[in-house]
């Protein structure tokens, strides 16, 4: 596209603001309601620059925020094309006057600890010494399993690297778990709400999944038998409840279960009070799984299973069947995080906990009939809607440009329409914004204004 | 397993020496290539005893020497199961005088290449911009989708990103895809023989496993039909063979099948003459796998598959239920390996190649009645052992520091007992001392002579 024609059209994205942000939002929300079509090329840095009267500066600057989020592609020497992220909202098509945010709530979406790239310039040199050798370690590598079985312990659950199992994160753990322990048709016991892609691993393994109530005030006993079971009292995804230690015990003598996978992803994200005894110290069923997504950066494809070895050899050999090894170069920056891990959680703590609670004030200020279950772990907040859908609200949002997941995602057998999940990454300084998209979109579902036809590509 | 089975599997091992170090010897080598799976129970004592013709006291024997070296465990009153001893592997105790080399070659084990720590360096300073971004990318990085539609498109299979989606390998690709398009109980034809690991996946997803039978003059048809299939025209893994246009056609031909998946992982390991055509470029039924994993270094666990864009989109729903996205960083290095594919490979070519050429002298030269497959592309070896099975002859290299993976583990069916896989990742100055250890085994195995204990900390 033509640098002049382009800059036409950002021209209504250029209104106040920082001038980078407009030009990246104009491009964005250009590319999604299709008037820069997938491939089209973009001006040079420098055209684009120069159509529009601003610096270079701030085009580079917008450039690289559409790289990272996925809306520009660039190849050496072949310019820059637009392209669009799998989670991109369809078409934020705001009238005039209303909010322009695109923004995607349906994934926790915190930016890369700082120490990051301090620990990637360490794992780069730890790599020299392993060019030597063909790379692949069923188990994972000696030292992440060492740091792993020790973050463990010092967490109150002593671990010998030999429990350890490195896998591409928590998700991929549960999924190697049912493929190991269970055969189709077996019945997997999953929390109810859960997270959406732990009901999908159940099906995809062909399981039959098995609801256990998760209610505001904790775990709704007793349960049904089952082959496995899924449980996250470490940080409930979506509910963001930490059980105590009370809440452990029963919950462990009410589970008629013989393989019990306690997924730690949150368990080093806990906003309100200390961390109880982890799930795993108090019941040899228990199978623990981790992750660096939450905590550390999702980016990083790195988790762990700790399991006992006969199982853990179970596991891996299992493992073999689907993509034999974690990447060598990824496992040395997860050991090099993992050694700073108190200063990156303190930082992420510290982040989240803002975040909640700017989330929770203007959320109160400008919608004071839902209700949230103040959350006292993880990264995201469970909000009860008084009286109407979650999936027609999630439908007028992404008319606004604000992609939320509805409450049935959550649940097995397709209730909790009155609940809709949100994530802890709304910077607090667009808290008000996010809550006053949410507020339009509300308006709209009370209306009863549900004309619209919902986007056939909705998929969340 | 059952007594009657796990004794037919035994039978190799049963050939002169004392019958419980024969036995002993047979679990181990079955856990040790695969073929028990950890954590199958093997017969009780009395059962096998019936099932061999031998005396339960061997048996017991057998069993004890097994416990003690960590290749069974036992609770009471729950039968024995398949382990695998956790320590690493020292050395074998190998006689003095005799051959000292410790060697695995159930793998193909290159070193990382040079080029590595480069792309490195360069994807470091682009994942900068990335990490105010969330780092998930469900069908991968716009930047490596693109690169990798570029290397097809530039080896003669014009592909868009759009229909490119970024694994962890070609075996992830190839879990995918059954994982996509099957369901338990449909047929997966898959070449015979083939790598263990494509025969795992069909197993895992419940599938039942039909043979395509490939001779060393190429693929035999014509075949049964079936819902899904995995060729690999491109470096037949064992085989080596390499398909040209005719038996390409021949084949796509011949397949009654809806979905065929072709594993590229050895296409860029062309070592005698040019490449055909991409067997994607024949049939719009094919999908392609592709993978960083051999021609570029096993430690990056990189690879994609190559499908029409609603295909990808299933595939991409999929892999959410799996591991979510591919490790951001990992990523940017293949963008950068790709950037310089052409010098890397003519590097791992020359490698393979003098590596080829000197393990086939050297087998030639001790072993003459031996008779190996040359192969054509991919960094496998094919040899065909004269009247004896590869399965003593593995036990017996065992004995002597080499890990070899025998014929039975390539096929659907556990024949190909004459046939021994090597892999050429020998440097080509150790290619006598490999075939002085293979001379050695061999020796053993005709003489029939198996007193030798077997190193009880050897897992490699």
């Amino acid at each position: 596209m033509h640098s002049d024609r382009l800059a036409d059209l950002l021209a209504p994205w250029l209104v106040g603001g920082r001038a980078y942000a407009g030009v990246a939002a104009g491009i964005r929300g250009l590319a999604l309601d299709g008037r820069l079509s997938v491939g089209a090329r973009v001006p040079s840095e420098r055209q684009l620059a120069a159509a529009l009267g601003v610096s270079r500066t701030t085009v580079t600057a917008a450039y690289d925020v559409l790289r990272s989020e996925g809306y520009l592609a660039s190849a050496a020497g072949a310019g820059s094309r637009v392209t669009l992220p799998s989670s991109a909202p369809v078409r934020p098509d705001a009238d005039p006057g209303e909010p322009t945010v695109v923004r995607d709530l349906t994934v926790a979406a915190s930016p890369a600890p700082a120490q990051l790239l301090d620990a990637v310039a360490a794992a780069t040199a730890d790599l020299r010494p392993l060019l030597a050798g063909h790379g692949l370690h069923p188990y994972g590598l000696p030292a992440l399993r060492t740091a792993v079985a020790a973050h463990l312990s010092g967490r109150g659950l002593p671990t010998e690297p030999e429990q350890v199992l490195v896998t591409n994160g928590a998700l991929a753990a549960w999924d190697l778990l049912l493929r190991t322990v269970t055969r189709p048709g077996q019945r997997a016991l999953v929390e109810q709400p859960t997270y959406p892609a732990a009901l999908d691993a159940v099906a995809a393994n062909h399981l039959r999944p098995v609801a256990l109530p998760v209610g505001v005030e904790g775990w709704e006993l007793p349960v049904a038998a089952a082959h496995v079971a899924l449980v996250t009292p470490d940080g409930q995804n979506p509910t963001g409840l930490l059980a105590d230690d009370a809440q452990r015990r029963a919950l462990l003598a009410a589970l008629d279960v013989p393989v019990v996978a306690a997924d730690e992803t949150f368990a080093e994200l806990v906003l309100d009070g200390a961390r109880p005894t982890p799930l795993a110290a108090l019941d040899r069923r228990v199978v623990t799984l981790g992750s660096m997504s939450k905590a550390y950066w999702s980016g990083l494809r790195v988790g762990w299973v700790r399991a006992d070895p006969s199982l853990l050899a179970r596991l891996a050999q299992v493992r073999g069947t689907v993509d034999l090894s974690s990447p060598v170069l990824e496992q040395l920056v997860a050991v090099r995080l993992l050694a700073v891990a108190d200063e990156v959680l303190a930082d992420r703590v510290a982040w989240l906990t803002a975040a909640r609670d700017a989330l929770l004030a203007a959320l109160a200020a400008r919608l004071p009939d839902w209700r949230a279950v103040r959350p006292r772990a993880g990264s995201m907040l469970w909000v009860l809607l008084p009286g109407q859908s979650s999936t027609r609200l999630a439908a007028h949002a992404l008319d606004l440009g604000l992609r939320v997941t509805p409450g049935p995602r959550f649940t097995v057998d397709g209730t909790a329409d009155r609940w809709l999940r949100l994530p802890l990454s709304v910077p607090p300084e667009l808290a008000d914004e996010v809550a006053a998209v949410l507020q339009a979109a509300w308006e709209r579902t009370v209306a009863g204004t549900d004309s619209r036809r919902i986007p056939s590509r909705w998929t969340a």
